[in-house]
């Protein structure tokens, strides 16, 4: 018996030592993608970067080409959405991670009415926090080549 | 011996039920990155409708709005890139992958010398193969108000 249990034992123990790893990598992904939801509520739709920043790292290193670097261009960023658009409403269609990074597919729209922006951002998180964005943005056309919408 | 093998065994056994999911998903997502990679190459490089039509599913629902719908509208664009981008280069700079998606990061060039599209695509998978697709573009600028680059 104790022999039969060694043998039965012994890859399952082998697995306790793989897959946690794997388990806590899909808990952490799972808490990234509810960290870039909130971040992205409060800098797009609240647009308020005191909320933002609670989800902010110690850097963020921006890519958007029409954005200034770090907190402090997040920061005029939000400012100037509020301030020019403050009916700005961002809505997630779709958020996939993968590692540290977390994917959202957006349509935003500026001004309500509009036919705004389709949107991908990707976000790179270090320890639980934003740290670094990028983005790619594209005005919905009135007349698309197909029927199947951009979302 | 035996009775504390029977204790050691028991969670690793349960972890044995639990966890496979996780690594065959994790199997499957690396293998659809490499359908993704292999398929978006031989449409955007290759420009090649036949080596690409290997990686298609029975569908191929296209919401680019400049495309047409389906498999045939998606060999209506590889034959007009062919004719009218024969040099065109899409670089994938990341590529990421979570459940039936796969995303990737791309930098766009259709006439070297240029400066290119950002692009972010997503493709979902069924049964290993690609079924639909949706994507962002946007012409990268002149003067970007960072240093980070949009890649």
């Amino acid at each position: 018996m104790s022999r039969y249990l060694l043998t039965a034992a012994l890859p399952a123990l082998a697995l306790l030592v793989a897959q946690p790893a794997l388990a806590a990598d899909a808990a952490q992904m799972e808490a990234n993608k509810k960290t870039v939801a909130a971040f992205y509520d409060a800098v797009l739709n609240q647009k308020d970067f005191d909320a933002a920043s609670k989800y902010l790292g110690p850097r963020y290193t921006q890519h958007n080409p029409g954005a200034a670097d770090g907190p402090e261009g997040l920061k005029g960023f939000v400012n100037f959405l509020k301030e020019k658009f403050p009916n700005n409403r961002s809505e997630i269609k779709r958020i996939f991670a993968d590692g540290d990074y977390v994917i959202v597919h957006v349509h935003a729209v500026r001004e309500p009415g509009t036919r705004g922006n389709a949107i991908i951002d990707i976000f790179k998180l270090e320890n639980g926090k934003v740290v670094e964005h990028w983005d790619v943005v594209q005005p919905m056309p009135e007349k698309p080549a197909n029927d199947n919408g951009m979302f």
